[in-house]
């Protein structure tokens, strides 16, 4: 890997999806565009999008920019959408329904393989032809298929156990989303998608954040 | 409201809903918990959970520290949990679906009452006792029933106008999970939930972020 992919911060990283999917739907009119142009799309600074893009593709050419179908290349190689990662979720209620149901994840190369739960009335099932598997099941999968992503949408009592499992079978990189702070070794990186989190602020705002234009 | 609830930042907002939930989790067995217990608890600063509680609550008592019940009172008020936020959501494919039909919503205050979508298919359906309803329906739910949230699970390429549709209905806050940056007015809050992002941070991880560990 060239030593530049390593210097991409993670806000960047977080901007670069957003990029592509802009990219791909203008490729078909479009052969080049500028920082400019992707930054007035967004509402963004244009020095923050020429940042951006410079950590994955050089700098675009005085006045015709980049090229469009480079760039995508150049991003979706970034992002390792070429390849696939192979994951596993512990929790098939509700929330883990619908991941398990989501059919957005195979554009970024998410596969979620399998799913484990403790219930009898879930386990045996497919969901959205995926398999729901007894717990007692998550250490031969993840050792036998090599897995190193987990997604854990357990209540969150059991959040914390199922992280330590998952680490102890060699996952370094969960997927979190029960509402509470995971603990885990330096080298295995928690991302939460903690919609409480989100909904606080949301709610938040809603109750005094634009009170200045009520009466 | 009290001056200090304005004062309360981002990070501190995004914490407790955590500390509320383990609250509740321990409220049966002790009468008064220290800041140092639930920061030992999530592996955080002392320092940060006594600022985090400072903001909702006094500073807890020497020795003793905080009463369990009267913080869990304090920390709901501020989240607002007392109130019900009534919510629609605009997008009813899977993700919609799955956002409808989980139920931990309830739990913070969020009642989404109506979905809307242009699909034939689901348009006059219930997903999880919701209607789903046309999307020219959409400004007299808004205006009738008063909203302030809206939920965006459109495809990407929807989600400003619909955006600018519910802003223009009187919606103050949206919750985003169009993987997109949206332009909004000031006064208007949006909370991103961009899973592509988020994969994008796991992804690079995994394939670059662990290397030290591996030959």
């Amino acid at each position: 890997m060239p030593l530049k992919e390593k210097e991409i911060s993670v806000t960047t990283l977080r901007r670069l999806p957003v990029y592509l999917h802009y990219l791909n739907t203008i490729k078909t009119t479009r052969k080049n565009i500028s920082s400019a142009t992707i930054a007035a799309a967004f509402g963004l600074n244009d020095v923050q999008v020429r940042k951006d893009l410079g950590a994955v593709s050089g700098s675009g050419r005085p006045k015709t920019g980049y090229d469009v179908e480079q760039l995508i290349g150049q991003i979706e190689y970034c992002l390792g959408y070429g390849s696939e990662t192979k994951t596993i979720l512990v929790g098939a209620g509700n929330l883990g329904k619908a991941l398990l149901s989501y059919r957005g994840f195979s554009d970024y190369g998410l596969n979620i393989i399998a799913a484990f739960d403790s219930s009898e009335a879930v386990v045996g099932t497919l969901i959205n032809e995926k398999p729901v598997l007894p717990l007692g099941d998550i250490e031969v999968v993840c050792l036998n298929k090599n897995i190193k992503l987990g997604i854990i949408t357990t209540p969150v009592e059991f959040a914390q156990e199922t992280c330590d499992r998952l680490i102890s079978c060699g996952i370094k990189a969960i997927w979190n989303f029960a509402p509470t702070i995971l603990k885990a070794p330096e080298h295995v990186l928690i991302e939460n998608e903690n919609l409480a989190s989100s909904l606080a602020i949301l709610s938040k705002h809603l109750r005094e954040g634009y009170s200045e234009e009520n009466v």
